[in-house]
């Protein structure tokens, strides 16, 4: 069993609050200040530019992506890290429309994060010759899959609401018509189980800031699978995705597999961070987390649901529908969710009326959960939340 | 007049180094380290997703695009940081193709950095429609600027060797014939004078982990100029980029000016990293620095040449046609660096033949560029490079 209790002392959490915006952006593991230190000090203070080899600089983002890939069922060797999660949903969608080359259609829902439709657009509107892009209810996903699509784009997990797609049913309903997927995975990496490989991905995204911990402006991961990687094109064909970055050649030629994935110079401080956080991995098992974070989540709607009627439930309510996030709507979101952030209880809030509040068991207990529901019911109780001093703009993702 | 001793002893430099690779990786600024575990411990870890807001996060990289601005001789607003090199130098000429959709050719030269030819290439690709990318020798690109240019990329200092191209007369004759200009400051950018707003430049881009000293992998910078600004088509259109990021609008539109150039969230731990070595920059005197740099560069070619005559300049000799390095030709030009390294001289060595170093007043002194000099004598006087145990791979970039 993973133990919990332990996964919890490995943050620097702040007195006085519960904090149900990991989904957003995790909190400090302990660790970080101190590999941050490290590597600052005694890699590069000290080693200068020799720290590309000699502390591993450069093998970092596939080693890192290694980590990341036991986390979402990913065959070794098949994921990278590096640039933001948009620069890779385009650099996936882009190599999955030329494995597709005779067909011309993105489809994607209207729940997915509009980062990834804004670059899809980009991209369609950058290619001209016909591309498009589609986007339908997320529950339409599966009829509108037809033989005019290239590539299927979706986020697994809704950042709004929660509600889970079922990746491995969509990848075969898009397989059966002849096109790829592209699955973003920002609100599923260290959210719950996810199996890549099992569910027959082509390609998968993500970032780490959220459920994985890596701090603000984290790096971003890329999977492509192994029967595509060497197939696969790079359209942002970097000189760290050559096959030899160091002959300097003027031509490019990709690298092997999913390294050609790769664009420009890793963030090396970034990943250092990331890999602090990853070190409260590895004795988590994902059964147990997702075990924990049903416990969580459950708890929560069914005490909210008792103590605030006036909170309508925007997740679905099967817990086997959902991610690890819960959302309530209300009209006066955004206030409601100022008064509750200034008592402690840290959650977000997103346009146009959505409480949001992510369920970690990384650090995140019964008891929490408890003392969030009690301070919402206050909240909810006096109105508290109509006061003009709360009426600033929200925080972030 | 700058205070250089002053600025010196704002570096962590080890012991028994001689640092002549900044060109490559600027050391550590003493307040970076600092300025890391504040933002670790103050702001990620005590302010959790308030620090969007509260920590200024979400605006830093406008704030820090206009401190680089200054260096570089900008329009405020004219800047903003984010992504690395590579992608910035493909959303700028990306951008720049579109502001110019009659033509089809992208001109550039065969000293330009390989990773912005790779980035240009796959462009085109992309783009197919007739695009192509168009490669003469340094010299010849005055020449070569033609009615079927539609956009001249370049690199203003050549990576291996050092020569500066004339950034206004290129520009100006660019636009005789109408091609636009993106500019590659790389090499340029706090290592000499820059003047992208009198030059004319249309687009210029560059990193911040060489002469600015922002540490391995910080993050890279664009510059729009202000008349294209609302006019720049930002094909990697990301929600950072977007108009109200925050509304969640499932349509993309484009933000205002150059902060249409943001794609994903910013790194901001590689940001902070960066703030504090440009506080360094706050007191420098580019004319100054400029001197300096000559003097250290002439004092380094006279030794070498008095002491070493089988090295052979492979840079201008002529210091006002050079960056702020000077490099060296021997055919084992590897093998001597890494002799060099292994006595505490530290420049770093470019395939086939070239041996590099970067001469950077802000931690460097006469005194050691002669030190640098009867070290590297020693080395070539006693064939010392010649062992085998240095055949190991070389530093990057």
């Amino acid at each position: 069993m993973t133990d919990f209790a332990k996964t919890r002392a490995l943050f620097n959490l702040p007195e006085g609050v519960i904090y149900l915006d990991g989904n957003s952006l995790g909190p400090l593991p302990r660790g970080a200040s101190q590999r941050l230190a490290r590597v600052v000090e005694e890699e590069w203070g000290a080693l200068l530019i020799r720290g590309w080899n000699a502390a591993g600089w450069m093998e970092q983002p596939r080693r890192v992506g290694d980590r990341i890939g036991r986390l979402i069922g990913a065959e070794p060797g098949s994921v990278v890290m590096g640039d933001t999660l948009s620069i890779k949903v385009w650099q996936a969608l882009a190599a999955a429309l030329k494995l597709n080359p005779t067909r011309r259609v993105i489809l994607s829902d209207t729940g997915n994060f509009p980062s990834d439709l804004y670059m899809a657009d980009g991209l369609v509107k950058l290619l001209g010759d016909g591309h498009s892009l589609r986007t339908v209810p997320p529950e339409a996903v599966a009829e509108a899959l037809d033989e005019t699509v290239a590539v299927l784009m979706l986020t697994e997990v809704d950042y709004r609401t929660g509600r889970l797609h079922d990746m491995a049913a969509l990848t075969e309903r898009a397989h059966a018509v002849g096109a790829l997927t592209v699955w973003d995975l920002a609100h599923s990496a260290g959210a719950l189980p996810v199996d890549v490989a099992g569910a027959g991905a082509d390609f998968a995204v993500g970032c780490t800031y959220k459920y994985l911990n890596s701090g603000p402006g984290g790096p971003a991961f890329i999977y492509v699978a192994p029967r595509h990687a060497e197939a696969a094109v790079p359209a942002l064909s970097g000189w760290l995705g050559h096959a030899a970055p160091f002959a300097f050649d003027l031509d490019y030629r990709p690298g092997r597999g999913v390294e050609r994935m790769r664009v420009g110079t890793p963030p090396v401080l970034q990943l250092a961070a990331l890999e602090a956080a990853l070190d409260v991995w590895d004795e988590v098992d994902m059964q147990d987390l997702r075990a924990r974070s049903i416990e969580l989540s459950e708890a929560f709607i069914a005490g909210v649901e008792a103590a605030c009627p006036d909170l309508v439930l925007a997740s679905p309510r099967d817990a086997a529908a959902r991610g690890s996030q819960v959302s309530f709507r209300h009209p006066d979101g955004y206030a409601i969710m100022q008064a509750l952030i200034a008592r402690g209880v840290i959650g977000d809030f997103r346009a146009p009326d959505i409480l949001r509040f992510g369920f970690t068991p990384l650090y995140l207990t019964p008891e929490d959960v408890a003392r969030a529901v009690e301070v919402l019911a206050e909240v909810m109780a006096h109105g508290a939340w109509d006061r003009p001093e709360f009426h600033r703009r929200a925080a972030v993702t």
